[in-house]
């Protein structure tokens, strides 16, 4: 019989919400799956809060208490879901109470405390993940498939782009996101990372980086009560007080990897008509990639052998054929949305804790990605190259 | 507190799957919700395989014995994922028990058992919902939104596909859905009552058919084992002995709408490329829609009262703005895929049971797209204009 | 050297300047040319126009006496761009004069004029050929190539469209196309036998049609002054007179071709937001096939046996290696629009008058499509299927 | 009546086919037109290739003594559609006898040549044009309506790209674009200039830029013959002798604009599957501009005050209520290729003839491109910021 493990969430908002569903899931679309997780102790601000958050996601019990809930012997896993200015300290103390950890992205606001998380869990020997769910989008390890057995040949350059556009209205709320002492950094930490960390994933390590960073919207209206708003959709009306953003807006960068591979990136939240554009364009001397997270069901290949009267990109709508098809729909093109990249994140998170062999991206990798977020924000101060730190 | 309601679901295959993931994500979705659906019992037909499902899909019992369990008086939603032969069966069991039901699509195999279990929900005075999701899709029904306030004006015609290229390998095993005495028909119940039952939603009812039915591959490879399986992706090796396909493998119709739209409709399973290829497109006398499910995330719209030098059809990314929006994700663009056609069916669905207001498309319009499929069947044999009954 | 041929060209609208740049083009593109096309005399309604004519489109002469012209001695070539209703008359003569002719299209108002125009060049031994200028598309005749090797295997099903919407709006001017007396048929005519033309040449012949024909806008603002206007961009203005469409605005049908496939075709000039559109889809026993003039450098095709992990509609980026692509450009993706079409055409014809060879479509294919598109008028009359005459 | 002008063309390849295209084509298109161009000489190489060139397109008279032709008093117009290195010697002796100027992109080799040549035409008081033709695409010209008006709001950013894959292959011949000494750069003066121009156009002048420029295929086979051959499909068969590449392959930048935007530029000739994949995106205060030269009919726009539900890109297809639509074709969707981008260029040419004012891009913009140029290869060099020079 299929093994149970208890769940403790931390953090009951957005991200709490695609955990709990994951959670959930997970054994129903990978079975046999590799533990059921059970939904013990939620997490969140206040005892109101958590309460609620016990109801809507499922869970046994509430707490508002996460030291205590975190050192519990019953607990199995802890799971990291709250703004990133607390990753550090609780992934310190679950790592100490020797408790597996998924926690969200990025990994820290700082590489300091990236660095200290690292070492925090391989000290402690227990499994460890950051959750850059993108890379889970079949799609993205369909590219990944390719370009590992050599069908686009040595890869020559990658572009990759994050653009959205929920912070692009001047009088969206003042959410943590734009607040260095919680977020860390603005887009660079919140969108640019997942590009990182795509990067990395499907060429290799950056070594150096070359970026302009900037802030468009300077001031934004101050919150009200006591809920994180986020976007336009927010806007705050009439004559509120407003608040200093001091995180950066965009950033666009050129990238030298350690293989001779070039590049660029590019992550912006003020691209009016962008949703989730995060685009993949990879060059090889065997063919091409393209991705779009827009239309997430699809990768775009083309393999420079093809016949020259029928060469060109392929779209490739990804279903039970491709990577992850077995534990998702049966019938091509049914097609999936965010919810699935967190259950399959679930499920190779789970996997790796059955097999006791540390998934891929954990925390060594997301401090990697804190490194080049530094050097990206390093060199957007000094307009210069910028090595990627060890 | 939100009011748990047990449900007893019956088949725990593929479908089975999806709404279990309903049953637990719903509430997390749309919350407040209208009530915790609890997944009491899972129903197969082997003693296992309910047992497997039980597990898998987090239900407290399983139960080979469908008779009994309906009748449970602490049941109080029976959900059918049942082949299409039993449908009839079960529903009316669970009406005559004061159950709330939810039928897979279609309704029936046959206008007859469609009319019977009308009449039964009728009678018992309980809520009746047949899952034909995509209108569920947020983009379908921002579609239905424009349509009802008159921005794309009177509508002229529609015509809508539903393409899958699933079945096209003529060394696909014979599931249940190629044989009549199960399904009912082919095409025409599976798929193409979906694109009825958006045509419905959109246009309103369909008075007469003009269709061309045809199988193209009158032969399949019998299944082996006890379960059914899907597709080219378990095509039969060797010399395997083969069965009569007896239903159609595509359907061609011409449409003439109630309210004087024509139109067209065309499904098939063996459109090579093609995997969930729902389209719609639809002219008005103000503007017009196009949607295509394979990207469902986005509605295509044109309104013709643009300024001439910015006029063309808009990419409408739906989202938190749109129908659904508040229930699904609160960041643009981070995109649904089946699951949340589903988890959205399962909120409409318990809305109406704590509201007492029945949904659509409820069993009098799964009669109703019952009548235009047989209408369709008929004239596929006749090759002249059918009217769909009443 | 190559020869020169002296070519008279009747008529000098919008189509004459598509005809006068493609004889001055067309040894451009494809060297050494069949023969330098001269442009001679261009014949037009009034001295005046045809004077205007004759300037800007770079003729030697103008006429407004086609008769004379037509048989002139010099004059190795005529060119027929008028309104339909003067197509048989000025053909028959051309061809009694014993000169080869290129006719805009549709051949003919009626079946019986277009039998009188085939038998007329027959007896002549002249060169003839329509002026369905969409086969000329590199990518639709990539599409035939594929057919014609077989890698798509044995076609199934054929769906074409074409849509537009210029005459969406009701107070677009009375051009002489919604006139039956001149223009023969409305939508039938004008576009659905491009539809009809590009069937036969992909598919081959159709057999038996089963259509639904409308007039949506059934009266239209006479035209002001001697020139006739086309679309929305022209729309009368205040309280003009109104004169009575007595042609089709809408045609759907449903399909039977002789070698057993089936199919769909809709034809309309009243969708708001599509402008040429044209597409094709065409599936087969071994793989797919789609076009979209709209972006009508592109053929998407799918072949069923790729591997499964990287199966899917390829987008064919039509150039030089392709068909046409020896005249066209060089560099691929420069593109083609109308004109390339047009000066492809050019080039088939010349080339069947240097060889001897009649091109295609010549006038028995234009008779072909004549006898269809009276199969679809008179099904829209009776509402049943329709033999397509002989 | 019209006047007419002769025209000299110096060069007989690809681009003097396009350019004898457009003068024949001009006036066809746009009428009245500001001036008849007349095929007077064309030169070429030597006197076969020169008459052959005389013949294909159209010219009365062949040459192959520049010098002499440009020095004719009967000769308005010259053209100067040879390589690069004989740009500045041609355009200054034309400018010296007094002859209106349009000269292939790119201005010249090197930023010294460029500054005299736009002297040159200034001490000479003729009118001069540098034949950057995309910004004659309909859609691009949208664009810069849309701009100019004010209708996406303060520009933020700005990226453009140029890929094409027809060098990709290793094993294509040494093009003389591939030459240093003759192109001058690679794709930097080749393609990338095309997209500085286009930043220009629509966003303002370029200040700094920040550049990795690379070279993969650092040798290629040595042409055989006379002419030069570009691309895959010329792939050199078996054992010849290779030459260096001496220019680049590929550029990526980041761009300072002088209003206070950013950017980025990528251009290179080895994208595998790309073909002439301009694009652009463009980021304002008020909505955003997406364009692709592969979809050249259509712009995509999208404004932010469009009401929430149903804001998103517009597809504009470029037709007769676009720029440049009453010259091009009178029914939308027809499309435009190559082709049309070069008559409009010629319009534009002439109509600056006719006027009197000069038109734009002229050897003033042709030299800050080629500024930019300039300063994008030191970048490379440098791997800093480098400003343009003045």
């Amino acid at each position: 019989m299929t093994k149970r493990m208890n769940v403790a969430m931390i953090g009951g908002g957005f991200m709490g919400k695609a955990h709990a569903m994951a959670y959930a899931c997970m054994p129903m679309f990978f079975w046999p799956a590799p533990a059921i997780p059970h939904r013990k102790v939620v997490v969140d601000v206040t005892d109101d809060t958590a309460e609620t958050a016990r109801q809507r996601y499922g869970f046994d019990e509430a707490s508002s208490d996460w030291r205590n809930v975190v050192a519990r012997p019953d607990i199995d896993v802890v799971d990291i879901c709250t703004p990133n200015n607390v990753h550090a300290e609780i992934a310190i103390a679950a790592a100490q109470a020797g408790k597996h950890i998924i926690c969200e992205k990025p990994l820290a606001r700082t590489v300091e405390e990236a660095r200290a998380m690292a070492e925090a869990v391989k000290k402690a020997g227990v499994i460890h993940m950051v959750a850059f769910n993108y890379r889970r989008t079949p799609a993205v390890a369909l590219a990944r498939k390719y370009i590992e057995e050599g069908r686009i040949g040595k890869i020559l350059n990658f572009r990759g782009t994050y653009l959205q556009d929920w912070s692009a209205d001047p009088d969206g709320p003042l959410s943590w996101r734009f607040q260095k002492k919680i977020a860390g950094s603005g887009t660079v930490g919140d969108i640019a990372t997942h590009v990182v960390d795509l990067a990395h994933y499907l060429v290799g390590p950056i070594e150096t980086v070359n970026a302009i960073t900037t802030t468009y919207n300077k001031t934004r209206p101050l919150q009200q009560g006591g809920v994180d708003k986020l976007g336009a959709a927010e806007k705050a009306s009439g004559d509120v007080e407003r608040g200093e953003v001091d995180v950066d807006d965009e950033v666009i960068s050129l990238l030298r990897f350690q293989n001779g591979a070039i590049g660029s990136l590019e992550a912006t939240r003020n691209a009016y008509g962008r949703n989730n554009f995060i685009t993949l364009e990879i060059h090889g001397t065997k063919g091409s990639i393209h991705f779009n997270y827009e239309r997430r069901d699809e990768l775009q290949v083309m393999f420079a052998d093809d016949p020259a009267d029928s060469r060109g990109f392929r779209t490739v709508y990804t279903g039970p054929a491709h990577p992850y098809g077995q534990g998702l729909w049966p019938i091509p093109g049914l097609g999936i949305g965010y919810s699935e990249t967190k259950i399959v994140e679930c499920f190779d998170f789970f996997s790796a804790i059955r097999t006791g062999k540390q998934p891929s991206p954990n925390f060594e990798d997301g401090l990697l990605t804190e490194l080049v977020a530094d050097a990206l924000l390093r060199s957007g101060e000094s307009g210069a190259w910028e090595r990627v730190g060890r």
